[in-house]
């Protein structure tokens, strides 16, 4: 059980983390901090936080859970306010897209890698933004990685464990570095290719109304591609290094199916397809809802 | 009204305009042709086509419409087994995906355009293939492209785009070259995109199970590499030319991203992300269900 459980950023995420543990009746208390008044006021009245505070070192006082879940790039500048502030048995924990540049940012925050820092990502999420989208049941059977660090307290770990799994939550562990590889490849990298591709067709619209003819398949390849541009923009400057190794194995293949169609090469294409569904078909199988 | 169909390749597509025009009572007999007797038998039993014929030659004599729905590689096979035994009043179409091919084939195998043909290419399709998979709605509301010929009869003309109605698709008239590029840009690029991203996870997968962090984002995005391969080889070498300015355009793109990451170029990041989601968001509007 939180006694108190200290939210920064109560959007979707933060929102519906807040939600889930007050459904499942895992926390006393919740308060919410942001450099916004507006968007506290509104999750005060969803009923979604207890309290507010706008002051960071107010919000954090006699928090046992601190949970920062406000766009990667501003965690860096939520550990500079709070630290040297948090209770002595405080649990310190994030809910950032990518996890290395959580733990360099803390590090730099507090003069080292605190003991009570555990970086965790659940892997959820819609396109949508901001506590009027959250909803309690969003984490229900996802996964959320945790990313101790070698440093990390045990008794931290438990506890954003068993945090994660009061939400619905399905937890793995596992090493921040081996997270942003598996992240820049099956999430980072979709995001960049969708953004992209809408962009190149988008230049394309003007003259020859592209898009009054793209079909279903277009509608879901790109759908990510109306998620939020800031959070894209950190994530991509949060993990440069892994999104950078991921679109150079892209690209690479892509060279290798551009080539093949240039040279009218039906077996390269017929193998590299059937390769391809071969393993979405099963991704399919496995990930049935 | 036709009086007789004559579908060749009854699968998903054949399969699906047969039944919505015997829906819409729009036919009076349908032949179904294929080099696969057991496929005819199962249209056959399912009550989708009346009579199955595997000889081409029998199987378009007395129709007023022939529709080529086999995959795209294999039309021109057809073309040639029927050039010189269609019925004076028939019209000949097809349902491939490419059209510039479809032209070509046809002028090889008859010796010039013949003006009774009349490529099409309705835009709707699943993952799954198969006349099993067929339905009658398939084409509701769903745009169905027609590319005239310069010589094309306007008789004929108005003959497939009376049929795509029938069958409850929104007909649009283009130049084949023009689809082409189109096509290559919203549907061909978004398929190999789709394919090369789960092929290149795929090679990564062996080392780090990747697909189990995958999250909702990956799964839309690549549903599409599910298609069918054959078909999407077929596309990739009958629409090569388009296919390969579409790549190239995305490459650029592509590479000015993959520099902005690079060079932690917040701005442009932003930008571009800003501008898809806008584009998105707009096709969204645009095609609410």
């Amino acid at each position: 059980m939180i006694r108190r459980l200290c939210i920064f950023g109560v959007g979707l995420i933060g929102g519906s983390l807040a939600r889930a543990l007050r459904a499942a009746n895992a926390c006393e208390e919740i308060v919410g901090c942001s450099r916004r008044p507006e968007h506290l006021r509104e999750a005060l009245e969803l009923g979604v936080i207890d309290r507010m505070e706008t002051d960071p070192v107010l919000a954090v006082a006699g928090a046992d859970m601190v949970v920062v879940c406000v766009p990667l790039g501003a965690i860096g500048a939520v550990f500079k306010t709070i630290a040297g502030h948090l209770a002595d048995d405080a649990v310190l924990t994030d809910a950032g897209s990518a996890k290395m540049c959580v733990v360099r940012a803390a590090e730099q925050a507090f003069g080292h890698i605190p003991p009570c820092l555990v970086p965790a990502h659940p892997v959820a999420g819609t396109e949508r933004s901001g506590v009027s989208a959250s909803f309690a049941s969003l984490y229900e059977g996802r996964r959320s990685i945790i990313t101790p660090t070698p440093v990390s307290d045990p008794e931290a770990v438990r506890r954003v464990r068993a945090m994660w799994e009061a939400a619905g939550a399905q937890v793995v562990e596992m090493d921040a570095t081996r997270h942003d590889e598996i992240l820049a490849a099956t999430s980072h990298l979709p995001h960049l290719l969708a953004y992209n591709l809408v962009d190149v067709l988008g230049r394309m619209e003007e003259r020859q109304e592209m898009f009054r003819y793209a079909a279903g398949g277009f509608r879901d390849f790109t759908r990510i591609a109306s998620s939020d541009p800031t959070m894209w923009h950190d994530i991509c400057l949060a993990n440069g290094d892994a999104i950078l190794m991921a679109i150079e194995a892209f690209r690479e293949g892509l060279a290798d199916l551009e080539c093949a169609v240039r040279e009218q090469d039906g077996k390269t294409l017929m193998d590299a397809f059937a390769r391809s569904k071969a393993i979405r078909d099963r991704f399919t199988e496995q990930n049935q809802p």
